[in-house]
């Protein structure tokens, strides 16, 4: 099919289509004359796949250009590959950040002996650790108690998930593996914070009655 | 102290706070002068609460604003002080959303069930019930399996989290309690994320070795 026709079936701007090949996002066209190129089925899926991580996933496009790019060369081990997928879903939800609160280095230690108690090997540059820090020491800032310990059972519960989906792929992943890796990793986090939204809701609802919008 | 102390201390431009002096997010101080008005620790503080939520918490001004009037008006009972929490939080995830997937209807069947079986009361507009169905139906497009029992474990732990938090506030709630709940139900979003990607990192490292970047 022509570029038009990639268009047509994804909804996406030609424009963007061509972005993306320029951007090696998407891997050429077979020539069919000057400035003519055939597209097949592998570039289809490759629009969606680029759609779902975007906007689904609510990644940028150098994350997505990062991660197809762990995926596709295969002497990239595991541990890597979740590296980045890690980085990349941590990248999506860091905005512009605050100074650094005055209590921080007291919060850090702490979190420090929590993960300890956990049994958790996270290095100090782990993603996700400078935002927890920078929540619980704004919390204290703020005058609201926060007791990191309360969140013990929830750790175990997402350590649980983790598990579970990384007894998916085999020791050899090949390329289909690796994508699951990526897609299921950076998709299930926003299913995740849904849900944990909804358990609240239904908390709120027992408590309190059910709000005017249901 | 004059607005250009608030700026120093707060390290918000003089233009950011007439901003919000103007929008009605930052009370007005007490008139000295033509155009002169002074300011106190309340105004200090309430800077740092609307920092606080549109930085580490991400929210919009739009979302602050109206959680702020819910906070102050103590005629909002508690159900719609927690919907109006959940709505912020659901609304600062929200990201621009491709076209429905062919098969969203299936998956709003599934999610339905699979919320029966939980046991839980949320209605068909929940904030987290519409992104949910969108992840999976696009894991699904993209040829990915997704058994959503296997969250289980996870739903029950997010709810023992949402109950903990709820039995925190007292039922007669006054304006300092009702602003914890909307402090901590938009920062702890961000804190639980923040730990369940340590959770993943840590279940990675275990299996897959240390990655480069520790």
């Amino acid at each position: 099919m022509r570029i038009s026709d990639l268009s047509r079936k994804t909804g996406l701007p030609v424009s963007t289509i061509k972005f993306y090949l320029r951007d090696g996002l998407l891997p050429p066209g077979e020539p069919t004359g000057r400035n003519q190129a055939r597209y097949g089925e592998s570039h289809l899926r490759r629009l969606g796949l680029i759609r779902a991580l975007t906007t689904v996933g609510r990644l940028d496009l150098t994350s997505v250009r990062t991660l197809l790019l762990a995926v596709e060369d295969e002497q990239v081990p595991l541990a890597e590959l979740y590296d980045a997928v890690h980085r990349a879903v941590a990248h999506a939800h860091a905005h512009a950040l605050p100074a650094k609160p005055e209590n921080i280095d007291q919060v850090h230690t702490e979190i420090d002996r929590f993960i300890a108690r956990l049994g958790w090997k996270v290095g100090p540059d782990a993603p996700g650790r400078e935002p927890l820090a920078l929540v619980l020491a704004t919390l204290r800032d703020l005058g609201c108690e926060c007791d990191i310990d309360a969140f013990t059972p929830y750790a175990h519960a997402a350590r649980r998930i983790a598990a579970q989906e990384m007894d998916r792929p085999p020791a050899n992943a090949g390329e289909a593996d690796r994508l699951g890796v990526v897609v299921r990793g950076v998709l299930l986090e926003v299913a995740l914070t849904s849900l944990r939204l909804m358990a609240e809701r239904h908390e709120a609802i027992q408590r309190f009655g059910v709000p005017t919008r249901g």
